[in-house]
């Protein structure tokens, strides 16, 4: 017999830490490049971060509060996508540092660029994929009564979509070759992706 | 040096599959009960799914076409999220098959149910997380030029959650102890999460 714990998020948990992140999870990482009306740069790693439709491609992440990618993709319309794999993993996590809206985390974590085609925000360089995106919508998000949080679902169209060659195996994309890294729970939980990770199980009629 | 392939999608991809839900992957599973207004169970995977807030928790999945649990959550506004771990992965897989609408997937794949506490809809009883959820918002998704698709973002709050406590090790929830599984691109491609899988990278300052 399963002894379940349960809990109403409402009356808080009886636990360490919250356990939510930890059970929807492990997560794919938003990497999000910015740039400010005044052309700072701007990346930063989003673990609320998920593909929402095929054709057009849409994205998108949620921000805990206004934060600078926010503001930025809001003014400029536009953002690029960079998948996180795990020899990027260190730079990445360099650039969730909390920094003043002026400081350009790709000069702070000594990131190498590429420019974009479709948008002015940059790729990173030795990111394997990357989407240009402009933004579809932002939705302020909501409690079950209605109340506006300080929570932003940011949302975007793929125009160009950037991958390394190298991933393509008789032109289909292997996502365990690029090493993806996900987003688990707690403050330095993350998961590796490797193809002895992969199965298939086939979808019935 | 690395050899890019780029394209834009408004173009078309010129690969034999759509490469896009091979790159944002691997991707947790939204597994979700609803109830009809006329009290038909249906349980259906999501693979557009994620956690969008912690406190209080949102989550929420994008539904290609107005599907029979976006008319059950629209009607009734409730829903269940249950967690999918490797042993539930044949009977998930079950779910997927496009049936009408007055088929109870939790017959068809042989599913055992769970009472919820606060909401209408049954749990899955072998899995080993739930979110018992109330409707907060259903997003219409838009293209950039702002084009309404036919592509439905349905979010939720947990009002309740239920987890088997054998996942916890000192109050803290233990991701790979579960053995979630993960979606990737193409028909058949799942990923497996085990404590080989997890490494740590601590937040800087």
């Amino acid at each position: 017999m399963t002894e379940w714990h349960s809990y109403e998020p409402a009356s808080g948990h009886r636990l360490p830490h919250d356990p939510v992140n930890a059970i929807v999870a492990p997560r794919p990482i938003g990497w999000v490049s910015s740039l400010s009306a005044d052309g700072v740069p701007n990346l930063a790693p989003y673990s609320f971060f998920n593909l929402f439709n095929y054709r057009p491609p849409l994205i998108g992440f949620s921000s805990m509060g206004w934060k600078d990618s926010v503001a930025n993709i809001e003014a400029t319309g536009e953002f690029v996508w960079n998948l996180v794999t795990r020899e990027l993993g260190e730079a990445m996590n360099a650039t969730a540092a909390n920094v003043a809206a002026d400081v350009d985390e790709f000069a702070l974590a000594g990131i190498e660029t590429l420019a974009s085609l479709h948008v002015k925000p940059p790729r990173v360089a030795a990111s394997r994929a990357q989407f240009e995106c402009k933004v579809t919508q932002i939705v302020r998000l909501e409690t079950k009564e209605g109340t506006e949080l300080d929570q932003w679902l940011v949302l975007g169209e793929a125009v160009a979509i950037h991958l390394d060659a190298a991933l393509l195996e008789d032109g289909i994309y292997q996502t365990a070759r690029a090493e993806p890294i996900l987003r688990g729970g707690g403050p330095a939980d993350y998961f590796a992706i490797t193809e002895e990770s992969l199965f298939k199980m086939r979808r019935p009629g």
